[in-house]
């Protein structure tokens, strides 16, 4: 069981942020970033690699986009940092935000044209499509 | 929910390696690399961060280099390569993983001995001796 | 020397960019992302990390987005599968560079306030500037 | 120009390691983790991308661990951590090291085969083996 959602509890300063939201854009770009990572593997054992060239780049460019939004949603030591109690970087966190769901969604189109005949297509696109609804909700929420 | 089991189901082409004990390791290593970004980040946070910088320090070796292992374990293109139809790259996928061990090892004994009054080291040191476990159990498998 | 401009001329296929501003900004992510990943550690072996805090975050931040864009403006293939052979992926790449820009610029301010004191602030502060200045270049040519 | 061998004249406490040697597997590694992605790349662009799969496996693995390497080899707050002035982490450095040789040597093999008719694996092959050889050199002096 992923231990985002623990450990934003356990977080030592305050947040001016939903950690629901938080919690769960930061557990989809995860489980996205191994998705991704195994299904450009998996379509290039396919019997026909040279038809998945596309499908392949987009999960590639999706799973390095994802890992670091990750990363990003994952540090809060910023928010803290304003004296005012806002939020303080709202402008990366925002700009980060607009990368990954741009990923999330090529990814998820390319791979749901593969979504009938290769499974792992299927489970991609689904995944990346929870990716962008994950990261738009948390993203309308600091906007 | 992670989906590197599922993926695992989904590959198109044999495998010469438990698939239960894959699946283990990815989705340890894919929690402990968003774990130590985040416990690294908390103890910025701190009220003593100087106290906390080997903790940090062990924390961000041990994120990158789970996030990377996880990625190698995701790719199981070149199990399929061997005309014998045997595991063909035990060698990089065994050096990646005593590293994984090693990273673990250490940011595990790090946060240990902050465990008692910052939870998010507890969680963190509790996760890294589970990632620990899981990459043995496959190093085990396959040496 | 870096290896980036000599491989984008061995590309196979049209690309649809220039290839000197692309070439610059992929060697000006490639060094900052290893520039800030250095300057998070010697700002925790300052005397004083507590005074560093902002300016790690602000590192780690850029060091990780710095690492994706160089990536994703390494691949090109989206670029060659436009009937058209027109630029296909202008969304994604602009987003990705419009968060590293600012990444890079919190990041140069963060180290910008500690150039006098630290060295190594001042690199990287002039670091990431340089990643700006590549990054908004390449931005302005596929708007 | 990189600034690795800038940064590590900057860094605030005592290495015990040859900061020569340090610089240039910062460096070969940085450069490597670009040149394997680029490479990858274009081969999925080349006619045949069937016959450059496991190129494109080897060179996605190479990618991430010199990344990863790279990382780790830029951060020293453990060096100076141990009170008799000794190396404290030559484990996890060590293993790191040894899986990056792993990684890039199976790289290089894999380019190697297709560098009299592409390029791009001619260069990626020729990167590995400067990377082999500048972490070699690094694991020799701090065995």
């Amino acid at each position: 069981v992923p231990q985002a959602a623990a450990m934003l509890e356990t977080f030592p300063a305050t947040m001016n942020v939903d950690r629901g939201l938080l919690a769960a854009a930061i557990e989809a770009c995860l489980d996205c970033s191994q998705v991704c990572t195994a299904c450009a593997d998996a379509c290039l054992s396919e019997d026909d690699p040279a038809s998945m060239v596309k499908c392949v780049r987009d999960d590639l460019d999706c799973a390095d986009i994802c890992t670091t939004t990750m990363r990003v949603l994952s540090r809060h030591t910023g928010y803290d940092a304003d004296p005012a109690g806002r939020h303080v970087r709202p402008r990366l966190t925002r700009a980060q935000l607009t990368a990954c769901i741009a990923a999330c969604t090529a990814c998820a189109d390319s791979c749901a044209e593969h979504a009938d005949h290769h499974e792992h297509c299927r489970i991609c696109a689904e995944t990346c499509r929870r990716c962008v609804n994950a990261c738009q909700e948390l993203l309308d929420s600091i906007s």
